[in-house]
């Protein structure tokens, strides 16, 4: 998924903000959501954890793209990994993972992932 | 009111981002704001318009300060006018004016300022 | 232009921030400019001033697109003119325009349009 | 050190957005770097990694303080360890780390920690 970058996603040294790579992260989880449709208008997630390793700098100009992959499906919880390329030539730039918990916002409680979530998190 | 800058507030030049003065203005309307609480808590209001003039540059490390003043009251809509200054020589960064319409949420419609908050706005 | 937008332009109403309209028309300007290459590349320019009306409130998942239009051309300084619009029903959620002055870095000072420059912006 | 939140760091939920976090880490190492001023306006670091843990929901209005500590010091990086909590009953809202490694940008390599520096990250 090509990204989109802002002019004010970069710091005064002209590279990405480190803060900036969650909201990419964030950018990448909701295309994969919006995929899953049908299925996922009726389900919610929180953030439990995020953990972002910055690899090389990405300048202002460069190309980049966010990949995402299931990497890890329990109970009521799953990891979605992330990667961030320069897409002229897939120099990793950042890379990391977030783990989501379903959520019931009505009981305010986590919840085990719906059966037919499943499938499609491992699909994902 | 003196601003709490952010590092993400510059821009690759190292100047403060064009877009961020209206986050410094939102921060004077909220200081503002909470000030008239007692009353201002039963009443919302939307932003119709907004205008910046940008008159000199705002360097990473300048300490700046914002103040609002109320420069309009009509019926249901009244103008609050910032200056975003440098702190160490009062040197006039930006400038800019709000409009603000007061808006009642239920019924999804403005609505005259309420009597007992225009003294108040007078005031500010 | 459509916007790709991000979860974090939208506020606790759910509705697109009034600052958050700036970064979109940064965003056209910075396409503009970038199709401008080739003369734009070794001029720069500056924001001296900037406008926003809110017409209506944009909402999360409203499909948005921005177009921008070159309004006038002075010595100068040129004024380009947005229009941020629900791609659906080209529904106008807002509008606005920047004042661009001609910038050299170098003497840090404003500086004539170049004339390679001036039918460009025309078509802009 | 209390945080000066700002209207656009909540998302459509009323919660501070999971990204925000990693700008409050940033503004708890800006203030510490600045008290260690003297010796730290020669040397420059870079983020190599950060992890974030969610612990409880962050509401508008919630007044946030984030503490920094210098949890590990190597021989050219070092940890910080952040605690967000909420003011009002030290209730832990998010805990987090990032890895800093000393970097000098003139020759684009990281660098040893600098021995005047060391005792000083010892006592953040």
């Amino acid at each position: 998924m090509p990204l989109e970058t802002r002019y004010s996603d970069y710091d005064i040294r002209g590279h990405v903000n480190n803060a900036t790579f969650l909201t990419y992260f964030e950018m990448a989880r909701r295309h994969v959501w919006a995929r899953l449709a049908g299925v996922t208008q009726d389900f919610n997630f929180i953030i439990a954890e995020a953990h972002i390793r910055y690899v090389s700098q990405a300048k202002f100009g460069d190309p980049l793209a966010v990949d995402i992959t299931t990497t890890e499906i329990r109970n009521k919880a799953w990891v979605w990994t992330y990667r961030v390329v320069d897409t002229r030539d897939e120099r990793l730039v950042a890379e990391g993972s977030t783990v989501q918990v379903m959520f019931d916002y009505g009981s305010q409680r986590s919840m085990p992932i719906p059966e037919a979530l499943r499938p499609m998190l491992q699909g994902a």
